[in-house]
């Protein structure tokens, strides 16, 4: 339940992230819309190199460009091959993403470990964008040509009895765990605007300032519960990781509802 | 480099996936082709049970059936909604899916964090489906209203530069990150058919025949030079993590080589 007390400033920059990172390539993609959303999802985790071999559309493509969301600086890039040989040769390191099980001694990684192994081969001194994931088409994806091409199989684990990942799904989750291994964000943060997680001393001075006005009404009045009843009371305000500023507006509400629940008290109120 | 000698079995069953995974609320979509890739990537990852609170498209949509790829088992049981309040009623915990920063005190959890905290609920006694997320429509997100319905916030770390995720892009984020807490492939598999790892003994008989016939070839006359070309040599082939059956294809290849290599020897080919 860590927390800070600011808004937190973006920590990634897209350039950057674009410079190691790896290339998208996609074999035969027959819809535009996938291409826009596959360079939409690249973008969105800071990958920018698509290559394109025998894309069964026209290029540049209209669809593609409304579903890409303002991905320019993917699309604007774009380029195209007849062979996936060409577009690998400066590459030198390749996955083959396929959902399909082949008869074929290769080693398959989950995209989280494919991702890991990215990160240390571009950790290495590997130029810029020598890395990179082929993806097949929407109907058929790779065919073992192809994948004969990589040096390793990327399978993302799915429900097996439903495994057929959309195109830009899949080259999201690829994309996403590499960038998930560069990312810096707190995996949990109370997130506050102008004021801070409150301190034990104002903690106390709720407590104390509630559980006196609950003295007065009469509420704690059962001597042998009164202490089980503060404890649950104090448990209940402490686990809702008050900052400073919610503090002073609880202690505003006692005001207030002491104010009128002065005057409708009865005994059958309090019990 | 662990590897196993068979083509792993589905490990997974969508039906007891879906038993206590989140239910998915969209708040007003408006693609229909968005909420079948919805229930494709809801699907994917075991997810069953979709909500839509005031869509703004017809229902049931043929859109939706078309992008969704055959996931009728989430399409069938959609429920729809008037009020975020009555799409959630049912449920003990919410999460609000948002990419924007708000100006409310709420905690913030990565995909990953959330899976984990979903994870730790459904463990408990809660019953099934007791979970929740809710994501706002294409254009405008959630609106403050419905976040604070939620207890805590989702927010995907991606390029702050380019954030907004396509709509079934975010929900897959979550399943995806979901599923990864309950599957169990191993995150590198050397997959093989019909065959198993080479073993020591195996790997010692391709080395010995390898280097019986370079030493008569005159490959490594060189005596000085002999033991750490050897060892070179055994560096490159262990590293190929082979199979049996790929030491006898490779034993194949060292006898035809060197039957057609006596014909052609001469003292400039090996040096």
């Amino acid at each position: 339940m860590a927390g800070t007390n600011r808004i937190p400033k973006p920590k990634l920059q897209a350039v950057a992230l674009a410079e190691n990172g790896p290339a998208v390539i996609l074999i035969e993609p027959q819809l535009g819309e996938n291409i826009g959303m596959v360079a939409r999802a690249m973008l969105n985790c800071g990958l920018t190199d698509l290559r394109l071999v025998r894309p069964r559309v026209d290029w540049p493509n209209e669809k593609a460009a409304r579903t890409s969301a303002g991905a320019d600086l993917v699309l604007n890039q774009v380029r195209l091959f007849d062979l996936t040989e060409e577009a690998i040769a400066d590459l030198s390191h390749v996955y083959a993403s396929t959902a399909r099980r082949r008869d074929m001694t290769m080693t398959v990684l989950t995209p989280a470990e494919a991702a890991r192994e990215m990160h240390s081969l571009s950790a290495e001194n590997t130029p810029s964008g020598s890395i990179g994931v082929i993806f097949g088409g929407e109907a058929m994806g790779l065919n073992n040509d192809d994948v004969v091409l990589a040096d390793k199989i990327i399978t993302t684990p799915l429900n097996p009895g439903f495994s057929s990942l959309n195109l830009s799904q899949a080259v999201l989750i690829v994309a996403y765990e590499w960038l998930m291994l560069i990312d810096k964000t707190p995996a949990r943060e109370l997130v506050m605007s102008e004021t801070r997680p409150a301190n034990k001393s104002e903690m106390a001075g709720l407590f104390e300032h509630l559980e006196r006005e609950l003295d007065n009404g009469g509420f704690l009045r059962v001597r042998e519960k009164r202490p089980i009843m503060v404890r649950n009371l104090r448990i209940i305000l402490q686990r809702a990781d008050l900052t400073e500023q919610e503090v002073r507006t609880l202690r505003g509400v006692i005001k207030c509802l002491t104010g009128t629940f002065a005057k409708k008290v009865d005994q059958s109120a309090v019990d």
